[in-house]
């Protein structure tokens, strides 16, 4: 089959607490073609977590110039430590026709569209709203004020996916893992992106 | 799951002879949730032809009456007969959040298209060209005249994709089915289609 020479940048985002990590082990599991991004991190490694398979171990001082160098896709602080996306690993695996997935929290997914907007980008959903609007129609069963707050935490993860390519519900594991390979297949199968290795093809020296 | 309220039209279309009729037929027996756009014609009925699941049966008259009416997708002659695509059966499909296939020659595709922009347009291509592209690097095994007048046929087909959001090798019939499925299952999965629909779910009347 015609394939394209790159492969893609799968970004999987959503709300905190939908799933993204079981989503994207489970996706892992069963597709061993997409790789997975590394992440930089300062915190020192556990017991058993080896440099550059489970995170890129750094120095502070090793870390802020990655910052510097423009060398992360994105990056964050959380308590006295930096994470972050080093960029050469999601080139250099791209560059290879390798698809690779980013697992990332909303903020930093928006910092990745920023740098990489041809990637492909994924908001997973809590699967609850179809539910929630069902007791809202039926009433009575909850308070007004819990439907309320509902609701509202509901607008803003609603209002959260508009920088995104594809929603995908994660009412179950595997429909969603599902759900991500039809996205993958198809987006290896955008014209756009096969045009220019077809007329390649053609070309005669 | 959330759904969105409305139908796909997929358009399957690709030069002739790239076995569009074979991977539509495949297609329709796994996936009974497609339903097949059914076409109007001024041919007779043949034996066992049912009139509204075989062919929209129209008189003369009557065909051309749809055509100034604006009430065909697409249309062409052959020989003595009209054949086109009624565009009230396609809206009724797609308003009921069905979605609807249309298998149909290159030059009908670029009219739906006018029509109906946001359908999904899908270019079947043949498999050959890699194989294609094999021989002439190994040259000598092939006439150049051959050659050369295989290397224009597949630039013409490689022009035709241009108006295309997807382009699918029927290197196998089975393959071919699967892409398309996922391109179809990642087409209700993109964020402009879903999130109106999340939007509503979420109003407090």
């Amino acid at each position: 089959m015609v394939k394209d020479d790159k492969g893609l940048l799968i970004v999987l985002s959503g709300p905190a607490g939908v799933g993204k990590g079981t989503v994207c082990r489970a996706l892992r599991k069963i597709d061993t073609n997409i790789a997975y991004s590394v992440s930089a991190t300062t915190r020192p490694p556990r017991e058993g977590e080896v440099d550059g398979v489970d995170y890129f171990f750094k120095s502070k001082e090793e870390f802020r110039k990655m910052i510097e160098r423009n060398e992360l896709l994105e990056w964050a602080q959380y308590v006295d430590n930096y994470y972050g996306t080093p960029l050469q690993f999601v080139k250099d695996t791209i560059a290879k026709g390798k698809d690779i997935i980013l697992e990332i929290e909303v903020q930093g997914a928006k910092k990745v569209k920023e740098k990489y907007p041809e990637g492909v980008f994924i908001f997973l959903m809590p699967p609850s709203l179809e539910e929630l609007r069902e007791r809202i129609v039926e009433r009575g069963t909850e308070t007004k004020d819990l439907i309320e707050k509902r609701m509202n935490v509901a607008q803003k993860e609603i209002d959260m996916m508009k920088n995104y390519d594809y929603v995908v519900e994660n009412d179950e594991v595997d429909a969603a893992v599902k759900r991500i390979q039809a996205i993958v297949t198809a987006e290896h199968l955008k014209r756009e992106r096969l045009m220019d290795k077809y007329k390649r093809l053609v070309e005669v020296e």
